[in-house]
C-alpha cells in the first residue's frame, strides 16, 4: 500500500485556496499510484481558526469542502481533519474529527479524545471531546485515526489527560497509525515530536504516519517535520522543515527495520529558518509585497533587517535611518554598511528639526521640567510616526525590531520602537540574537562587524548604554528563561544562585510591562513560550510588584 | 443561621491586601453575631489570575492564605473560593474549589465540575473538573457547595456541559446551596443571573446563596449584584452593584415565600455605572491617580472625559486640545465648554507647526504623492504623540476615546487615536455612546448639545464626515452587532433585510482591521461579546474578506 503524506501551507478561512491546494496535491499523489493521502489536522479550515469556528457559515463552508473532496476520493482514500458538527444537544456544538474518504463517500469519522487547552491551545473552547472509538478498515489493513494531541499522553512525567485513545482503539487490533496534526514549531519541539512517537511505537508496537501543518498562521509557525515511523520507532523518513511536500511511502517498508532518518535540528538554524517563513507567510497571506524597518545600526535591527531581506527579496525591503542629536557617526555608518551589503533602499532622515517642534510646542507645557523619558519616548515615537507614514504611503507593512529580552521588560517604547504589524525577533532573546547574527555572517560578513562588536544602545540621551537600566544580557537573559519559560518563583529563580535584589527587580520589570506587551504587534513564535496568546497574564494585578 | 455575603473587591494577585480585605469582613461579620460568611470564587487570588496559575510560587500564596485564615474561623464558618493543587499526577494541576474553614480547620473542600471554556473564561486551560460530590453538614443543616458555573447548565437550549453536578450533590439530600462566583458584568447578566438561579431552585427545590465579586480586573467588571433566593425562587435580597457590601440573611428567612427585591437593571445606567468603576480600578489598582486625554469637540472624547471624571474627581483628569487646520471652530468651543461644565484643566495645543515639519521632513521621500490617508494619520499620530508626552512627563494615564463601532470597522489610526492605556467606551456601539451622553445630560446640561447633535467627524481633511466612509451609525451598529454579538453569517445577516453589498463590505472591514484591535488597549467590557480576551481571531486570514 503506497501513503502519500500531505505536509501542506494552507490559508485560514480561505475554503477556496484550501481546496485547490489539496486537488493538486491528490492530483500528483495519484499520478504517483499512491492509495491513501493524508492531510493534517484541521487541513479544511487552517489552524488555529479559533473563534471564527463559532460561525455555523464557517463549519458550513469546510462541510462543503469536504463534499466537495468526495468527488476526488473514487480512486485514492482522503484522510484529513476537519470540524464537524456535534449532533447532540448537550456539551459543545463541534468535534475536532479526522474524516476517511473513499469511493465517494466518507467512510469513518473519528473525533479528537485530548483536546490541547494550554499555551497557544484554546481547543477545549470549541470542541466536544470523543467518547466513542473505532478503527477503518481499508484495503484489508485496520487503521487507528488519531488527531495530534491524542497521542501526546505518553512518556510524560506529568501528563495532562487521564486516559489515552490508543489504549481503546488497540481492542480493535489496529495494523497502523495515522496521526493528523497540527503541531507548531518551537526550537524544541521536532525533538519532542520523534520522542513521542517513538513512546507511541514501544507502547503500541506499530508503524505511525504522522502529517503536520507547514507555514506560518500570523504568529503561529508550522515547521512541517511529518515523519513515517517503523515498527520498531525508527524514523523512516522526516520531511523536510518550512516547505511543503508530497511525499509516498510504501506501508510495507514500515515493517522492517529502518535506519534512523533525521533532518538537521540546529536550534539557531531552526530558528533563522522559522524566521524567515514567517515574515514570508504574513506578507504572502495578506497580499502584502514590500516591508519597511527604521534601521539604527544596531544589532536588533540589522538582524530583522537580513531575515525580511531573505524572506521578501531586495527590492522588497525598504528602511530608514532616522538619526538624532544623540546617534553616534558610527551608527549611521554601521547601517549604511548594512544596506550597501543587502543592496536594499535606504533614505536617511534626520528627527531633530521634528524633535525641535514637539519641544517647542509643549515647552509651555512641561513647567520647566529636566529632560527625562519623556524626551527619549518623543524622539521613538516621531521615529514610529516616519516609519508609518512611509507605510500608509506606499503600502509597505512595517516590521518590529524589538527581542524577547526587551519585551520582557518593557525597554522600549509604546508607539514608537514597539510599532509594527509584526514582530520579527520578538521570542529571540538578546543573547539569540547575536547567535543568529554570527550565523548570518557565518560565510562572509554581511551585518558588519562593529554593529556586533559594539555595546548596546538605544541612542536617545547623550551616551546612553543598556546597561544604564539593565544589567548585562547574559546574566538577564537566564533569569527571564527561568521566570517565561520555565515557570519559576522567585525563590526557586535565587536558588539558581541569582542575587535576590536582582532577581525581583527584573521580576517586577516583567510584571509591571504586561500592559505593553498587550499592545504590541504579533510575535513570531520559536519558543516553548512566546509572548502572545501562549501568555495569558492580567495587566492589572500585584503579584511581584 | 445567620449567613453573611461578602461581595469583595480584590485585588489579583495581591494576596496581602486580599487577606486583610477579607479580615475586615470577618470581623464585621463576627460583630453581627454571623454564623458563617461567604466569599466569592478564587477570592485569595483574584479572578481571572490567568497563567500566573501556572506558578507554584503564586499558588503556595494561596494557600498561605487560606492557612492564615483557618485561625479566623474558629467561631465563623468561612467559605471561599481558592485554586487547590490536583494531588494525582493525571490530569491537570489544579482544582477550582470551595473550601468550607471552622473551628480553625478545613471542614470540607469541593471541586468545582463545571469549567466554563468560552469568551473571556479560560479555566480548562488550568483546572481539572471534579469528579466526587458531597455535602458539608454544618450546625444541624446540610449544604451544597457549587462555584459559579456549576449552576449554569440548567434552562439553557444549549447545553455546554453533559452533566449537572447539583444532580450528584442531590443524593445527599442538602437543605440548601451555596455559590461562590466570580461572574463579570455585561448588559444583560443580572437578568440572566436571575433566571439561572430561578431555574436551580425550580429543579432542586432549595434556597439558594450566591456570592460574586465586585469591582473591575483591568477589563473584566464585576457587578457584584449577589443574591439570596428563597426556597420558591425569589428573590428575597439582590445586593447593590458596583460596590463591596456585607449582607446578612437569617437563614430561616428562605424557607418562606418572600416578595422579589431586585436591583434598577436600566441597560444604559448599568453600562454607565460599569465603566466608571472600570476606569476607577484601573487606576487606584495599579497605583495611578491622573488620567489625560484628548478632547476633540466630538461625542465620544466628551464622554469619556464625563465618565472619567466621575470616576478620578475633577481635579485628576486634563485635556488638551489639539486643534489643526481642519479642526472647525465650534470644536474648539464644544470642547471648551465641556471642560468648563466639568471644571477641569485644559490646554490647547495646536499641532500644525509639527505637522508642516512633519511634511516638510517626508516631501523628498513622497515623490509628489497626494495627499491621502497618509496625511491624516499623521495629524492622529502628532496627537498622540503629545498626548503620551503629558502622560509620560506628569504620570498620567492617556485614556482612549474610540467607540465599538470604530473599533469594529477600523475607523481609527493605530499609534494615534487609538493610543491609550485603557479603552473606555471600546464595547460601547456609537449609537449607545448616544444614549450615554442623554443619559449624563438628563438632569442638566453637562455634555454640550451641539457636541450631540452635529454630525460625527474625525476632522483629519476639509469638511470630512464620519459618513464619508461609513454607513451612518445607525444601519452599521445592527449590522455589527448581528455579526460580532450574534456570531451571524453574512447570508443571515442578510436575510435580517440588510443590502447584501452593504453587509459583505462590513464584515470585511471588521476582519481586515482585527490586526489594529490586536494592538489596542483593554477595552472595559460591558457587552455579551467584547473585543478582548473574549474575541479571539486570527489576523492572518481569508474568511469573509
Amino acid at each position: 500500500m503506497k501513503i502519500a503524506l500531505a505536509q501542506i501551507n494552507v490559508i485560514i478561512g480561505d475554503f477556496e485556496y484550501n481546496l485547490k491546494k489539496m486537488k493538486a496535491f491528490i492530483e500528483q499523489a495519484k499520478a504517483q499510484n499512491a492509495d491513501m493521502i493524508i492531510f493534517p489536522e484541521l487541513a479544511t479550515t487552517g489552524y488555529p481558526p479559533r473563534d471564527f469556528l463559532e460561525f455555523k457559515d464557517f463549519i458550513s463552508k469546510a462541510e462543503s469542502l469536504i463534499e466537495n473532496l468526495k468527488s476526488h476520493s473514487k480512486e485514492i482514500a482522503i484522510v484529513l481533519g476537519t470540524p464537524t458538527v456535534n449532533p447532540v444537544i448537550e456539551g459543545k456544538d463541534l468535534y475536532n474529527s479526522v474524516v476517511f474518504l473513499y469511493e465517494g463517500k466518507e467512510i469513518y469519522r473519528q473525533h479528537k479524545t485530548l483536546l490541547p487547552t494550554y499555551d497557544i491551545f484554546d481547543e477545549a473552547r470549541y470542541f466536544e471531546e470523543a467518547s466513542t472509538w473505532d478503527i477503518v478498515e481499508f484495503k484489508g489493513k485496520k487503521i487507528a485515526l488519531s488527531i495530534c494531541e491524542d497521542l501526546w499522553n505518553l512518556g510524560n512525567e506529568n501528563p495532562l489527560y487521564t486516559i489515552n485513545p490508543m489504549d481503546e482503539m488497540m481492542k480493535k487490533h489496529p495494523d497502523f497509525i495515522i496521526n493528523v496534526s497540527a503541531s507548531p514549531f518551537d526550537y524544541n519541539h521536532a525533538r519532542e515530536r520523534i520522542k513521542v512517537l517513538k513512546e507511541n511505537v514501544k507502547a503500541y508496537q506499530m508503524p505511525i504516519f504522522y502529517v503536520n501543518h507547514v507555514g506560518a498562521q500570523t504568529d503561529i509557525i508550522f515547521d512541517g517535520g511529518s515523519l513515517v515511523l517503523d515498527n520498531k520507532g525508527n524514523v523512516l523518513k522526516e520531511l523536510p522543515y518550512f516547505e511543503e511536500k508530497l511525499e509516498i511511502i510504501e506501508l510495507e517498508k514500515t515493517f522492517n527495520q529502518n535506519p534512523e532518518n533525521q533532518q538537521d535540528k540546529n536550534k539557531i538554524k531552526l530558528i533563522h529558518d522559522a524566521l524567515i517563513i514567517g515574515i514570508k507567510d504574513y506578507f504572502d497571506k495578506i497580499g502584502f509585497k514590500t516591508a519597511i524597518l527604521g534601521l539604527s545600526g544596531g544589532l536588533d535591527s540589522a538582524v530583522t533587517t537580513v531575515l525580511a531581506v531573505k524572506a521578501l527579496g531586495k527590492d522588497n525591503v525598504r528602511v530608514l535611518l532616522m538619526p538624532s542629536q544623540f546617534s553616534s557617526e558610527h551608527s549611521i555608518k554601521d547601517a549604511v554598511d548594512l544596506a550597501k551589503n543587502l543592496g536594499i533602499r535606504y533614505d536617511i532622515v534626520p528627527i531633530k528639526s521634528i524633535f525641535d517642534e514637539y519641544l517647542k510646542t509643549l515647552n509651555p507645557l512641561f513647567e520647566g521640567k529636566k529632560f527625562d523619558v519623556t524626551e527619549e519616548n518623543i524622539q521613538a515615537r516621531t521615529r514610529g510616526n516616519l516609519l508609518m507614514a512611509i507605510s500608509n504611503k506606499f503600502g509597505n507593512i512595517l516590521l518590529n525590531t524589538t527581542n524577547k529580552s526587551e519585551m520582557a521588560v518593557g525597554y522600549g517604547t509604546l508607539y514608537g520602537d514597539l510599532s509594527g504589524g509584526l514582530s520579527v525577533i520578538g521570542d529571540v532573546y538578546k543573547t539569540e540574537v547575536y547567535e543568529l547574527a554570527d550565523y548570518i555572517n557565518k560565510d562572509k560578513e554581511i551585518i558588519p562587524i562593529h554593529t556586533i562588536i559594539k555595546p548596546p544602545s538605544a541612542e536617545l540621551r547623550p551616551d546612553q548604554k543598556d546597561t544604564d537600566s539593565l544589567p548585562d544580557y547574559p546574566l538577564l537573559d537566564p533569569i527571564l528563561k527561568l521566570y517565561i519559560e520555565g515557570r519559576k518563583g522567585p525563590d526557586e529563580i535565587i536558588q539558581n544562585g541569582y542575587d535576590e535584589k536582582l532577581v525581583n527587580r527584573i521580576l517586577k520589570m516583567v510584571n509591571r510591562n504586561e500592559f505593553k506587551r498587550h499592545q504590541t504587534a504579533p510575535v513570531l513564535r520559536v519558543s516553548p513560550k512566546a509572548f502572545g496568546m501562549g501568555r495569558r497574564m492580567p495587566i492589572v494585578a500585584k503579584y511581584l510588584e
